[in-house]
């Protein structure tokens, strides 16, 4: 029985019927060469029913103390451990497309995970072509972050496509291997992991180094909202109302596409910009594109959520190790490169204020900034004053290919929480030279969210232009053809026809 | 906006995660000699998502009322109606046996309906084998039981392979003219459906024709705790606690089997029992065997709520109209006959105390007496104090041989709900000669109940042997092989093998 800190608690105590609050993955494999796809998935199956010791807390449930629901909650484990209950066979209709794949993950994104038991959920999917199949895994949030759910993906492939294992990807002792050799290749003195994070009053009662940091930081935040903000974007202010801010309901919609890392990296070098300001770009110029053909078009921009980790490098432990960012994603703009400068400005001046912070002062100084947010959010009020337009989040992956016991790992989609005023989640991990995008939306509140795919890939074409990597004006090239092996976008000239509706 | 009666919205007010209050019905079909699989489901999902109005509450939401949650509920009609949403396709993984089909309907009956949508879901299921595909239907309690969801299933299919159909089956039109049909073959006046059923203290206001029938019968039902019952058995008095008396997790198991309607008429014939005391003799039976093999066969006998319609001859329109007789299973009693005398005994009580009701008093009686029931729910005291062992249904169904757009229905099994309590409900369901069981249990309470299947046949033999209809002793006959086309029990040589976890 060990407590849950106050941090990962808050996605428990946070949940609701229409609002779930675990994260996501899916990943897509081909079948080795040869391989009998009926034999080779019971063997997965096998795989992923190991039973051995579980690393923490994926054996334990959520168990209430004397206080009931809204007191401390402890991690105890589940002694009727059911592995058949976590580990489920699936199949996808006919055709079995993508597009069948999105629909049920939508479904199964949208389900509650039941407290009785460890807060996790595996799917083997079968029934996708080309000799493909996938596995979809659901964490709650409180186990797990996103960069913790990768750091679990690692843990579970190898690089080689010769390598077996038979270990559960949640095995503690296949775990504990790969942090030994993680470390042994970052060759980084491992500072040991600190007291866990309490909460805010409890910390403050502490002595900082300085606490002027962290007033510097707090006044800086603070100058924002009256004009003096030097490029920083802060929550609430001019956050526009558009349909990606209203409540939600419980069912999602899930789409996912991958982009060639190279084309986003081309971008960069000849603009000037990191990795995470042209997919900031990227995004925005797609939500433009999206909330024109909506007629919604705000006047102010859009302020997008981008979550950082403050994750100490070997830090493979913590649950929750999450800030923030504030992204203006200026999609007041029509010009790309003026919508490029604003974003990466406002980025830059987000980053100069959590960097002037400790990791510890920067997460005690998230938690203060996001206590406005979590009341408006138990309040019911974050649709009437959103504070951020969207929450777009890049999690760095694995640079290698990937294999499982064999089969490629062709591409890993994140899928993330939406809640009450945040209808959308924009999440990507960068894995073997692809930046693989997943987005769940409310499914009332975004019905053509699975539109945000075309108006990705015209964003990007729009910034190989601003950057004169490809021709510009009205006959932009079309986009090369993606990898089979990962989610293909509709050929453009598709894109009339009215979107299939998931 | 209309207000939802006391009795439906019971079923909205008392459920939780753990306990989703709907109930569900999954229908075997056999696709037409010469269609084509893709292209006749696809038809199919056509039929189903058919855009039109929808027979009451099923294009409506439930709405709060000023005074919250807890306050009166109403019905609203939904103006973000999503079909989509409602209507899924679905696929069974290999090899596509009623295992995999079961695992699949355990787990989406385990699933809480949306409230911010009309609560239904239909689930079209391919990949069965033998031509075979499945159709699973779950609807909120509040919105309709399980003699209601028979008649919708009427209303939906045909005895003519020729007929074909484009209405949903939530389709006003097509229930209008169902109605008129089933009402035109009764041939009998229909009354006029009086006025709802409010709640209890509004209805003791009014005037009872005679008062006496009910406080008659308050007096008997009471009589039977302190010892003068002659017969009747009563909620509470000796109810044993066992597994199935446990606080339920949100995980569920369903399993299903058809019997031959006339092995049950045989026995009935010779034993001189109604169909309902042979089947609550065939599930004593099989109780008994259950709990020996658990190792928990209590003391005092199991008791069983077996509902009654309440429903006059030609209303179709109350969505509950359920009351209930205590069935004594006998559980204690070695001998098969002791055992089947007992059970009708305890059913021939409660039927003549709820004959000397009129319909309306017997519901006002049921409603009385199953208040108890309620608060000891709602306390969540109901694993300690258990009212009856477990649910035992027979809803009667369609005679003859029906079709779907020419596809044969094959079988009919109904899920219906389990509670903090009872962990286990046996619901049955009569059709076309065949009696078609479905049970669904909590997946950790009683992880073993698929034995439950084998023990219902050999539960069903001893009937058999005890009527004189085969030869008894050591050496029984083996079951009929049954029709390939419902769900086959496996073979008795299996029996011994480990049963396969779902």
């Amino acid at each position: 029985m060990r407590r849950i800190d106050l941090a990962d608690a808050g996605f428990l105590y946070m949940e609701k019927r229409q609002t779930p609050m675990h994260v996501g993955g899916l990943h897509l494999f081909t079948l080795p060469d040869g391989a009998e796809a009926t034999e080779f998935l019971g063997q997965c199956l096998e795989v992923l029913r190991t039973d051995e010791p579980y690393r923490k807390p994926f054996g334990d449930y959520v168990a209430h103390g004397r206080a009931g629901a809204l007191g401390p909650l402890y991690w105890e484990k589940d002694r009727n451990f059911d592995i058949d209950y976590h580990v489920r066979h699936s199949a996808l209709p006919q055709p079995g497309r993508f597009r069948e794949l999105f629909v049920l993950i939508s479904r199964l994104h949208g389900m509650l995970l039941d407290r009785n038991r460890p807060l996790w959920e595996s799917y083997l999917i079968e029934g996708l072509q080309n000799r493909q199949f996938a596995l979809y895994t659901k964490m709650h949030h409180a186990a797990t972050d996103g960069a913790g759910a990768m750091h679990m993906a690692n843990a579970m492939y190898s690089t080689k496509k010769s390598d077996r294992s038979e270990r559960s990807p949640f095995s503690l002792a296949a775990y504990e291997e790969y942090k030994a050799r993680y470390r042994a290749q970052k060759q980084a003195r491992v500072v040991p992991r600190g007291a866990e994070l309490r909460n805010v009053s409890e910390v403050l009662r502490e002595q900082f180094d300085t606490t002027a940091h962290l007033l510097g930081a707090l006044r800086r935040f603070g100058g924002a909202f009256i004009g003096r903000g030097e490029g920083l974007a802060v929550p609430w202010h001019h956050v526009p109302h558009t349909s990606m801010n209203t409540n939600v309901t419980g069912a999602r919609r899930f789409v996912a596409q991958s982009w060639d890392f190279d084309r986003v990296r081309a971008v960069c070098k000849a603009a000037n910009g990191t990795v995470n300001d042209i997919v900031l770009a990227m995004c925005g110029g797609a939500l433009r594109r999206y909330l024109i053909s909506q007629d919604e078009l705000p006047k102010h921009s859009l302020k997008a959520m981008t979550p950082v980790s403050l994750r100490e490098e070997g830090d493979l432990d913590s649950s929750n190790a999450v800030g923030f960012i504030v992204a203006d994603l200026a999609t007041n703009l029509d010009d790309p490169e003026a919508r490029l400068r604003r974003t990466q400005e406002s980025m830059q001046a987000g980053k100069s204020l959590v960097q002037s912070l400790s990791r510890r002062e920067a997460m005690l100084f998230m938690q203060i900034t996001q206590v406005p947010a979590l009341l408006t959010s138990v309040l019911g009020l974050a649709s009437r004053f959103p504070a951020f337009s969207t929450v777009i989040s890049n999690v760095p992956g694995p640079r290698e290919q990937l294999y499982w016991n064999g089969a490629s790992v062709d591409g890993m989609y994140p899928a993330s929480i939406v809640f009450d005023g945040f209808a959308m989640n924009i999440t990507l991990v960068s894995y073997n030279n692809k930046l693989h995008f997943g987005i769940v939306a409310c499914r009332r509140s975004m019905p053509q969210v699975q539109r945000l795919i075309d108006h990705l890939e015209d964003a990007l074409q729009e910034l190989e232009e601003m950057a004169g990597l490809v021709p510009g004006g009205s006959q932009r090239k079309k986009a090369p053809v993606s990898r089979k092996k990962t989610v293909s976008r509709k050929k453009p000239v598709a894109r009339k026809k009215k979107a299939a509706s998931a």
